[in-house]
């Protein structure tokens, strides 16, 4: 069973996420990025999908042409996770 | 130049889309997607993104594990065309 982070772990790993903004409504975490297409911006979230089925975590996102707004949160654990940070690390891989 | 469907053109097309809503305040035509999981959403995305690469014309999408929203309409006509009725369909023969 996995457990949201408290106060002190949410802010730790924020440090960590500087691209990352925090939805205190969601206890997520959430992210935009933009490419120079559609072709670009679908092709990352192939990557992220494929991210996403390998760890059995998924991400909340939409896409609107080139952009791509992914928010990252635990259902199982009612709020952001160690498993949630983890992934927008990797996800942040993908892009910088 | 591509221009937006008047009230008796929409009327007809959403006729023939029984499965999508329109959203008044978008000009758009909405329509919602459930598969068995995160694999079979997102192989139907993959179809869709194709699609909508070759015509040019590209949806707004969300997506959260089995589920995919779907909204389509034509910013270059403000609002809903011929093309969106076209994608509806297209996108209609993927799951139907």
């Amino acid at each position: 069973m996995i457990e949201a982070l408290n106060e002190q772990e949410r802010a730790d790993a924020l440090d960590g996420l500087p691209d990352w903004d925090y939805d205190d409504a969601r206890d997520a975490i959430t992210r935009s990025f933009t490419f120079e297409n559609f072709s670009e911006a679908f092709a990352f979230m192939t990557q992220v999908a494929l991210m996403a089925e390998k760890a059995d975590h998924h991400p909340e996102w939409s896409n609107v042409y080139n952009r791509v707004d992914v928010l990252l949160t635990t259902h199982d654990a009612g709020g952001l996770s160690a498993r949630d940070v983890e992934m927008a690390g990797q996800i942040d891989t993908l892009v910088d």
